[in-house]
């Protein structure tokens, strides 16, 4: 750990690798020979297309997608995706199946809904504050698509395993957890991910989208707004954000070449969230929230015995280097958010302080 | 300058002060002793907070807009708002007049036209490759706005003064000469401006929006791309590209700080526009191609007696360390983007150096 810097548990824009921001920290004046910051160089410049490009072909290789499938950067965060996904694939008469598992599932429904669009909640867990990933979900053989949340930062769930969903694709917002975990690529028609969770930093989200997924988008919506327009232009249509495509790639570069690829990484963050629940569940004075099959590995949500002491801790552990630990403001509580640039000796830190806090205060 | 820095005229992203990027890179592992960097930081906490709000006042300050306006900040770039705009601002029954006086304008019309909304193209330059700003415009008495695009980064124009629309407010695109004058605020319903070339990075864009006009915007379009979304968030709805915002921020700093002001910067961008427009006037080598009352003070276009000069030319000024002179791949020639953080001594050096080439080549 630097000097002055903090172990950040924060859920978004997080903590990133260290090694990525002293890299950009060192090019900023002048990038690789060019007499300019990253802020001033042509998106049309050798220069920015290499940065692009490595980024999409890291992506492929992390993620094994074949070239079945487009590597996209679009602006707006996933909250635009969730008016993107229905406006370019459900044409009138179609419909797509929608789970809804907590706060940003019911905004992409809400999205949809309000575009007019036909779709169907096939399964909620809002019965029980969404604290768990509904199970055995009929969905419908006709729909275009089912929309999940791979992870749910607020209420700290997460779909372990993805759901059989026959021949129908899921799209999938995987802003919280995209990268942390190998993927069966073949499931999926679509994937969006702000990258201010586990790949970069805000302002840019990665769309991963289906060749044959692009035969379905209608020629005639607004040009920003169509996966056609970023995909023939190789998401240089406009002038993209390219501080954030750079980081981006720096950190899948560290993904890597550091870390060394997605089982290795996979396997880091099973045992950094294990380490927590493990300490959470041999302790009576702090409770997770989520129920343990639908625990999020990103997302560690817990409380304390009354909303005081919660307000305590988080203070004292900022006071002792642990940035972040409050939970959503719609939901109270603690989180510690653990994406991959976490590192172990962070969770192991964090989990030392809660020792000691409850020490004083149990 | 610095060593290994070039003077950069690209045209977007462009220049931006050394200062502001010397801020930027000391902070960058530690920003405002947070302990973390300016991508890790939430987009809720105080410190981030500080910094939108101070380029919100830096921003009314510098435009003496009074509070009928709100200065917001969203993704996507002008290209997103050349939708926004008809489909916040052009309900059933209404209608709009557009200027068209280039490449610019002509997707803003598009965008319009895919949208299915009723506008007017009431004036337009492409007659003679859109080379001047057109004049003596009849406007729609009963037009819901009327949008023109203030200066045109291609062809190398700019509005020298708006035009007389009455009450009919104007919605302008200044994407490329925002801040680079002072502005008659009344006039305005809207104004927006990607950043990437006189106040930030690429990843931004600002939106002036007139209280009244947010009056026009029906309830029932996607969330992110309502006007209301941002306004009745401080453009906190979702997370914001906080490094766009910060480095918006110090630029503003740097123009009330270090150039004093609009009045000053005006006086000083006229001066480096008159620099170089009277040496290519005084040159037979050298051709602008605008219209001299139409020419834009941001971008100076110009021609050499042939297309391989041409190419002789940008290159040869790049080994000087005179980068960007390269015109739009649509039309060719050369191009001088001079925005605000290009300094009089890199428009008086690019000067020495089209003389020293029009004496070995001319």
């Amino acid at each position: 750990m630097n000097a002055n810097r903090i172990f950040n548990f924060n859920p978004g824009p997080a903590a990133l690798p260290i090694s990525v921001l002293q890299e950009i920290q060192e090019s900023f004046l002048n990038l690789g020979g060019s007499g300019m910051s990253i802020l001033e160089i042509s998106h049309r410049s050798k220069e920015f297309e290499e940065i692009l490009n490595d980024a999409i072909i890291r992506t492929k290789r992390l993620l094994q997608l074949d070239d079945n499938f487009q590597v996209l950067f679009i602006q707006g965060g996933a909250s635009l995706q969730f008016l993107m996904v229905p406006l370019n694939f459900l044409s009138e008469g179609k419909s797509a199946d929608y789970v809804n598992t907590g706060t940003w599932s019911t905004k992409a429904i809400k999205e949809a809904q309000i575009l007019g669009k036909t779709i169907h909640v096939v399964a909620s867990s809002e019965d029980q504050n969404f604290s768990y990933i509904p199970k055995n979900i009929r969905f419908h053989e006709d729909a275009v698509y089912v929309h999940i949340t791979s992870n749910n930062t607020i209420k700290g769930t997460q779909w372990a395993r993805f759901p059989d969903t026959g021949s129908v694709p899921i799209v999938a917002d995987m802003s919280s957890d995209i990268m942390s975990r190998r993927l069966e690529v073949e499931k999926f028609g679509l994937i969006y991910a702000g990258a201010q969770k586990n790949i970069g930093p805000a302002g840019v989200c990665m769309v991963i989208v289906r060749e044959d997924m692009l035969d379905l988008v209608p020629p005639t919506i607004p040009t920003m707004l169509s996966y056609q327009t970023y995909a023939s232009k190789n998401s240089l249509f406009n002038t993209p954000p390219c501080l954030a495509v750079y980081t981006v790639q720096l950190v899948l570069k560290w993904l890597e070449e550091t870390i060394g690829g997605l089982e290795k990484m996979e396997t880091l963050n099973h045992k950094k969230a294990t380490t927590l629940y493990d300490f959470i569940d041999s302790s009576d004075f702090y409770q997770g929230t989520a129920e343990p099959q639908s625990r999020s590995l990103m997302n560690v949500t817990f409380r304390l015995p009354n909303e005081e002491l919660e307000k305590q801790f988080v203070q004292a552990a900022l006071e002792q280097g642990l940035g972040g630990l409050k939970g959503h403001r719609s939901v109270g509580g603690c989180r510690a958010s653990i994406y991959n640039a976490t590192s172990l000796q962070a969770v192991e830190s964090l989990v030392d302080f809660m020792k000691a806090f409850e020490k004083q205060n149990g």
